[in-house]
């Protein structure tokens, strides 16, 4: 792997990374030169327990680009510059231009609770130059360097001590929101360790503690045993749906033996985990013939300095959809009861999923 | 209050309620006859600590109703019978006919995770006969009979020794994933007390057991004492915009002074309540002018058997939209992390529902 890192006119870092050497003469564009100053604060949520985030200046984006202007794009106006340098590079990653959260926040307001800066960094990463690509359609080797990026980051920012966790996610589809249909993901970097793995590292912990093994490790063994719901085996990585699934069509891909991380990931697991990724994304795709939209939720173990026996790496993939043509809602029982009811049964989704024949090597 | 328990031909209940004596002769419709044997289960997510619950016959609904038949409006045809009778009554509740819970569930599969009858109560509440009213624009008394009756679901279904928690709540809008325009709500009654009451118990007990005082209680007057993001102020009961929301236009209502259900209300607090939720629902709908559509999510005291002096009745409302015509995607950092992420402040939105002018006495 190959990586360059450079600072944007204002101040934004930008990290280039190649299978290749990178070109020598990479820029580091930006469509804004004024000096970044984002200042989002964090608010105590009393009765849930968790802090809430707030960047009013998203809502009221001045940067207003031109229609068919792609910010993702390397750069070749002058006019219009975009994010991303024209030239030789696999992966690009920067600093958010509007950011949840950010190392430069400096304070907050007073208020009945408590608040604090919202300190923590916020990346955008563009997996290709090729705004047609998807994740699922680069070459092996490609998705490879992603999962090298993403330990990298990892690595990084988990090193800085306002880090205690980092989380690359994808967002894919207008279903889910997005509005860049470049490919890309991104990376936030809390400065706490958030809820959803919070709860999922406690209960980990206290099923190491009592067992002395891992909870993923003896779920992923079940699903293997029983191999009902196994989409990819490979050498190291499984992708499965669970049995307690809660979408239709969920998946998750993880190292069948506990690593906390991608850091932690040898070279030959880390190929065999995108291995498995592109094996789900290809199915996804192919399953009704068009782009299958998701949210994608990569869960590690914390950075904050304590050590995290319990974790083990995994990706969480959350469709859109519960059936062809028919969205899954999040309503009341989901959000304000915090149950998920499933129409589908695991079992059946992924029969459909295993029917998908893929061709990875191609 | 007047009620009347009806079984409908397939087994399932059908309670109805007015404000004046029912009619003699109210039926008890069903658009199935065969015997209702809904069998879902439940199975535990031990990742995240949870139960799931699964109910595959709702994905594959034989029932297909005729365009433009309202299987909520008041039954007047023989051909297509609806869920309520035709006649005298103001607020009707039955039995849902594809439950996620169901008192009838009898089995579930064995599983390399837990597993159980998803044994719990699902009920529609209809708000009214009339298809073309919304829950805001009944009168200040029908709204009151409303709030009578989530008592009286409190009550009966609490009574159940399968039944921990009653949870009311209403999904408002093709937005939100609405197909029935008609105006109802739903209660799902639980066996178990939800992940996000559970957590938001434990917040509460955690402050109650330190200061002797309760954490809402606290909040609440806080938000008196501010000012800022209040909407509504009645002699009982207070609406306002939580100085923590997650979701802009978010808006809480409970009473000022602590008590555990709807049952507990006094019928002085009962109609303030109904009031005061009035208020918030003409103003979400003035605000642009169409319909606001929304999550509304009731938080009660559990009825699992123990003493909850920490709970403390209230509502709040998730609005789908975080400004006028753009809606609030919950992605990467919401559904994957638990992280909100706001683009307002709770002080600017309200300022906009503040300003809206409404007549809850027309």
């Amino acid at each position: 792997m190959h990586k360059r890192t450079l600072v944007k006119p204002d101040g934004r870092r930008l990290l280039l990374y190649g299978r290749e050497p990178l070109a020598d003469d990479l820029g580091a564009p930006s469509p804004s030169t004024a000096p970044h100053t984002p200042n989002p604060h964090l608010r105590w949520h009393p009765l849930r327990g968790e802090w809430v985030a707030y960047a009013g200046y998203r809502q009221h984006r001045t940067f207003l680009p031109p229609p068919e202007y792609n910010p993702l794009a390397p750069s070749r106006s002058t006019e219009h510059p975009t994010e991303v340098p024209d030239g030789r590079w696999d992966v690009a990653v920067f600093e958010n231009l509007f950011p949840t959260l950010s190392l430069r926040a400096h304070d907050a307001p007073p208020l009945t609770v408590p608040t604090a800066p919202a300190r923590g960094v916020c990346e955008v990463v563009v997996f290709t130059p090729d705004a047609a690509a998807t994740l699922g359609r680069l070459p092996l080797a490609h998705v490879a360097l992603i999962v090298d990026v993403w330990a990298d980051r990892y690595e990084e920012l988990g090193r800085r001590p306002e880090i205690a966790y980092v989380y690359p996610f994808e967002n894919r589809g207008v279903e889910v929101g997005v509005t860049l249909h470049h490919p890309h993901g991104q990376i936030y970097a809390y400065p706490f360790v958030p809820p959803v793995a919070a709860r999922e590292l406690e209960q980990q912990r206290f099923h190491y503690e009592q067992h002395g093994r891992g909870l993923l490790e003896e779920m992923i063994a079940h699903e293997i045993a029983d191999a009902a719901r196994v989409v990819y085996q490979g050498p190291h990585v499984v992708a499965f749906t669970p049995v307690c699934a809660r979408y239709s069509y969920e998946v998750w891909v993880a190292p069948v033996h506990p690593a906390p991380s991608f850091a932690a990931l040898t070279a030959d697991a880390r190929r065999d985990f995108a291995r498995a990724m592109k094996t789900v994304l290809l199915k996804y795709d192919g399953l009704w013939g068009q782009p299958f939209p998701y949210i994608l939720a990569f869960h590690q173990a914390p950075t904050d300095g304590a050590a995290h026996p319990e974790a083990h790496l995994h990706a969480e993939f959350y469709p859109a959809y519960r059936m062809r043509g028919r969205l899954k809602y999040l309503a009341g029982s989901e959000i304000g009861a915090g149950v998920f009811t499933a129409d589908s049964l695991p079992e059946e989704t992924v029969k459909e999923l295993q029917a998908v024949v893929v061709d990875v090597d191609a």
